[in-house]
């Protein structure tokens, strides 16, 4: 009966009906409004709206004649002066002045006159998407405030102010002058639509932030500096977030109504945020970002090329709502930090260094070797990330138990499904840090990237299993943010972490463990006595480098140690490629003392098997004869690029033209080819495209721009190389 | 450049790879097995299974010959001997029983052996998809236990026990014989699978049952009763959940592979129980039931005429996935029933009167009314169902404090998305109770279900509006599901809420307030010193009725009362369709005495506009006269349809045909077309359909079935009638 089955889902979901059901509205774009003449008797009347003639009136009726936002005063006092949006932009619970004009003085006795804000498709009171204030005679319950500052004449100052859960979005405003024979509106005005935000100035916000030097960082910096590398080789990517720039406020709203997040929820910040962490990636629901480690971004944009959001959210918005190709943690955590500081969310992208993905939330990540010491790439399943980016939120979470308000994790690259669609957070930092897990949302996600042992296992020729080792402290080595006010990182390791080994850290594994995460249930073996460690200086990519390992005797007895040292390529996901290096070594250590060994690593042995992002992993299994023990122990070593130096001739100066100078050497002994450049600098420029078809080796790039500033203020500029021999350099391995 | 967008989401779709990321396993019927050789250097050697030859070995090598799952008496020891499924099914952490026959005897010394349990296209150790168990000289760490019970010539019994929380679903079965050069494993046998269930009898299960009589009922009783009507006069309704029929276990877990769910995440019954409450409705995921409130079930089959899960569950399965048409709130708890009785969750249907459906989570239920009395339809958006069904799932909550664990509200109608998606639970009763809201998941939504106030609102002429009556207990009033071992209800109110103004209560409501319920912020009006009531006795379809209006004068004064009754027909969703009747009355009550006014309500007045269900809405809005003070009620009134009756001729035995008789009198003046009956009985007959193009008024059917039972036990025979006349009589209003 069903064999064309496309077609019958087609037909039953039309068939959906749901006539004895109750729908919402789920779209700030949508709009129903009122019609500009509402009759009193309003329950037999039609519907449409229509014009009324009113013969029997001696004089023309009280009427409205204009409205004035006083869209640059309100702005100023609601820090939304930088948006580049004619409309006025509000915060909630702030009071905002507008002024009527009409055809006569406003008589407070005798007139009723009513200012509604409309969102959406459905508007209705009970919901907070028709909000209606009233002033004059007779005034009616009122959830957003209201007060006449001022009469003058014909013009009446009002002070309106939203109330402090308000939803977030774009309403439309009516004036309406209400009479015995009925409601006359203002006709439709976009003009004077409002956009209302959260508002970390307010305590009575969800998200209140009570420093100044705090809200001036997370909600109004619109760049930043988000970090990379390896924890003790920290490299870093400036950000343009550009949340004021023109069209970026409509591309979040866009963003919401995109994934039919329901207007009502669009006052809870929790559920902004959880919305914003599922929406930032396409999986699920067509959302801004497409994530993409394959290391082919041939459709669309390399992850590695943008230098901000503007771009992205833009674009995303202008082809109406198609995925974004391509984006890595970085840049979903940059396009959220953009999403949440525009709507007013205070919000800082967090860098952890060695994240853990756990796929299973076992506490384990397990590493599978081969009895030659090479890791096991089918059945290693677990992967560590050199580093991991997500976000993070200040806000009240009034949903659970007050000590868990304040800053709260929200990661929006696609790792794994939460409950179903692919998002996570938001989730209390001190919930994590407590070992508090059973609130939500995706405390143990979040708790395992952290908090995962390193469990090196060695498996037999008969493919049974043994644990070499395991490494309690590997994973979650260090946690940093942007410094306020600074470039410089900021150490938070201890907002999520009591210190490795502690009491407190004990109580939180318990705690942990009480909340359903599984105990550590496998039989680390018997202490060796003797660490081994891998360290490398900075290395810059295509030069030779040394790696020394350190080889620690700590017991009172001499031993000998048998260690293989393997190289490998490395995503920055933790998933191994290539096998670039095998050795073998031998060094007999005295009791109490420490020996080093150093390895030679030739660029012409990892250079031909580069994947993007430039990672090596090198990986110690090694035995010590005298007892048999193991040793084993990885480091990531991460390859710098060259870099492209930014100079300014001249001090800016507003309405005066200068010069910036982006130069680049390519250091290497092959010719680059398809170089694309981009600048950027949020509030001076939008970004702008170079592209260069060859860079000979040790060829100089110069690429000069001339800008003239339009406005005062503090401005930073980016730019950014895009080269897909820097990403990988061939010959790249088919696939 | 996109001009095709839709051609270009495909595109990138397609380039959502993850060479640096890792997959997971999200089906069960996918399949990888094992070569039925593996040389020992694994390292080195083709993946794809190769055939070797033994050219150097005087004897053929140990090999086994043959497995005898020992299907009958494992089954009956697992209390899955019901199940109509021919291979075996045991239930998690007891041991079940194989035999091995070897081509010689089995030396514990010398040889190695492995039986291997695989499932999915992914097996892998660490993730419980490929388990390992092993006997004879060289045992490795075993997850599932293993010993040997007998050796006797060249045949060893084998005792296998599954770990207590391992994964829920199919596995396949290898053995394998460990030797120098390798392993050499038995073809894959599709009747040595093994389906392996949660389990109730174990106490290290998470979902353990303590008492056989709760085991009897919510995991193995195949048959139940699902309440309905109204609170003070219930119905119930037959239902065949069916969950040991022939395919049945199949489709439970193609449900979970259609729906994507990891296997990982199938060992844990929160996740399956969640999962399920998604699955079961089409909404998202394509589920197994499209729900449908419209009256227009002409493409499928109508909400009421099923009569059981089974038709549905195999209907779903045989189109591969396809959702079935139609399904309203019994229907969805129902099946999710079987669905969880299949795979060992004990369950149980349960039915909530006044159930609100609160759109917003905020505990209010707006009842807009005009000034005439009626239910303003476009400003009222809050709803309070006669009854509402959920399920309830017996289990520890390891993911919450233990106070947590037992019974767990899940709801599979598409009410409303629960984080994204149409589901609801498992959320634990007794924090429902205590107000502890924090807690996953959904807790907020059943609270608000049960604990809901009824506001109801007058709109005046201005559209202003102003609270006439606050009901604090109307919703919520009667919770019931079906007593063990009989079919009368038992009433479980008690499990969800304190008495009504208790301390207790008191206190839950605060508790519900810290964790984000907002505060109950509307003024009361001052009580009115005059209670009034409507009752009417069970009314059957088509007959005149009276409603009794009782005026309670509790004050020391006479009063006199005005009073407007509004009648109107109401969906069961509690969402008002036309309005049949309204009168207008006054009354005049002494002090301290009861007036009763009786209101005649006559069949010709409702029978046109009736809806399915046949639910009638009476609406009181009063004021007192002397006071002005308002009194507002409301009540529902069930219409009952004519009934089936069915008899059975001897007494049934095993080999031996008897018959049944369904009956069934048209009691109208108008004829019933297209009339269609269902007579199902689990594990006696599959359901057996009858149509009749007409019954004339007063028209008796009688259909007669012979039917011979094959197998011994108790069986329950339910019938069911489905009439597009009798849900929704015409004249049809168009729409």
């Amino acid at each position: 009966m069903y064999h064309n089955l496309r077609g019958f889902k087609y037909l039953y979901r039309k068939q959906e009906k749901n006539r004895g059901r109750i729908t919402i509205a789920k779209s700030n774009s949508d709009e129903v409004n009122p019609p500009e003449f509402k009759p009193l008797d309003d329950g037999v009347s039609p519907r449409a709206p229509c014009k009324v003639i009113f013969p029997f009136l001696s004089s023309p009726p009280f009427s409205v004649l204009g409205v004035d936002m006083r869209i640059a005063d309100n702005k100023k006092v609601h820090n939304t002066g930088r948006f580049k949006n004619s409309n006025l932009i509000v915060r909630r619970n702030k009071e905002f002045i507008i002024d009527i004009r009409f055809n006569r003085p406003f008589n407070k006795m005798q007139d009723n006159v009513e200012v509604e804000f409309l969102i959406g498709g459905s508007p209705n009171e009970n919901r907070g998407t028709y909000i209606i204030v009233s002033f004059g005679k007779d005034i009616g319950e009122m959830i957003w405030k209201c007060r006449v500052l001022n009469t003058q004449g014909n013009d009446v100052t009002v002070g309106i102010t939203p109330d402090p859960s308000c939803i977030v979005g774009r309403f439309r405003t009516f004036v309406a002058v209400v009479s015995g024979l009925g409601k006359q509106r203002t006709p439709k005005n976009p003009d004077t639509d409002v956009y209302v935000l959260f508002n970390a100035w307010d305590p009575a916000d969800q998200v209140y932030l009570s420093k100044e030097s705090d809200r001036q960082e997370y909600v109004l910096n619109d760049v930043g500096v988000i970090y990379n590398g390896e924890f003790n080789n920290m490299s870093s990517r400036p950000w343009n977030y550009g949340q004021f720039e023109e069209g970026v406020l409509d591309a979040c709203l866009l963003v919401l109504d995109a994934g039919k997040v329901p207007l009502v929820y669009r006052g809870n910040a929790t559920e902004v945020v959880r919305q914003g962490s599922a929406l930032m990636n396409s999986q699920d629901d067509d959302g801004v970002l497409v994530g993409n480690w394959s290391g082919d971004y041939s459709i669309g944009t390399s992850p590695t090329a943008w230098t901000g959001s503007t771009e992205i959210l833009l674009k995303y918005a202008r082809e109406g709502g198609v995925p974004v190709c391509f984006a890595q943690c970085w840049g979903f955590a940059g396009v959220l930090n953009t999403f949440l500081r525009c709507l007013g969310i205070p919000a800082r992208v967090i860098t952890n260094y060695c994240s853990a993905h756990d796929n299973t939330g076992n506490l384990k990540t397990d590493i599978m070797l081969d009895e030659d010491g090479k890791v096991n790439k089918s059945r290693t399943r677990d992967s560590v990330w050199n580093y991991h980016c997500w976000n993070e939120v200040y806000m009240t979470r009034p949903d659970l138990p007050q000590k868990f308000s304040g800053w709260q994790v929200v990661d929006c690259t696609p790792q794994e499904t939460s409950d179903g669609l692919y998002r996570c957070g938001p989730t209390s930092v001190s919930a994590i840090k407590d070992g508090e897990l059973s609130y939500p949302f995706d405390a143990k996600f979040v708790f395992a990237e952290l908090n995962s042992d390193v469990i090196y296992h060695q498996i037999d020729k008969y493919g049974k299993t043994k644990i070499l080792h395991v490494d309690t402290a590997y994973v979650g080595k260090l946690i940093v943010t942007k410094r306020i006010n600074s470039n410089q990182y900021e150490d938070i390791t201890s907002n999520y972490k009591y210190p490795e080994g502690s009491k407190s850290d004990k109580q939180s594994m318990q705690m942990a463990e009480s909340r359903g995460v599984p105990l550590r249930d496998y039989e680390p073996p018997a202490e060796a006595g003797v660490d081994i460690q891998l360290q490398a200086d900075t290395v810059k990519m295509g030069e030779d480098f040394k790696l020394t390992m350190y080889i620690k005797n700590q017991s009172s007895k001499r031993c000998t140690i048998d260690a293989t040292i393997t190289g490998s390529v490395v995503f920055y996901t933790g998933v191994t490629s290539t096998t670039i290096k095998q050795e073998t070594r031998k060094a007999t250590v005295e009791a109490w003392k420490t020996e080093k060994l150093l390895i030679d690593i030739r660029a012409t042995e990892y250079m031909p098997h580069l994947v993007e992002q430039s990672n090596l992993l090198f990986v110690v299994k090694g035995s010590i004869e005298e007892t048999g023990a193991s040793l084993t122990t990885m480091r990531v070593v991460t390859l710098r690029t060259p870099e492209l130096t930014i100079r300014v001739s001249g001090s800016p100066r507003v309405g005066k033209a200068f010069t910036v100078i982006v130069e680049f050497r390519n250091p290497y002994n092959f010719a680059l080819e398809n170089v694309q450049f981009r600048l950027d600098s949020p509030g001076l420029i939008k970004t702008k495209f170079k592209s260069y078809k060859e860079i000979l080796p040790g060829g100089v790039m110069q690429y000069t721009e001339s800008i003239t500033p339009l406005n005062p203020g503090k401005r930073v500029l980016i730019a950014g190389l895009d080269c897909a021999r820097l990403r990988q350099p061939s010959p790249h391995p088919p696939e």
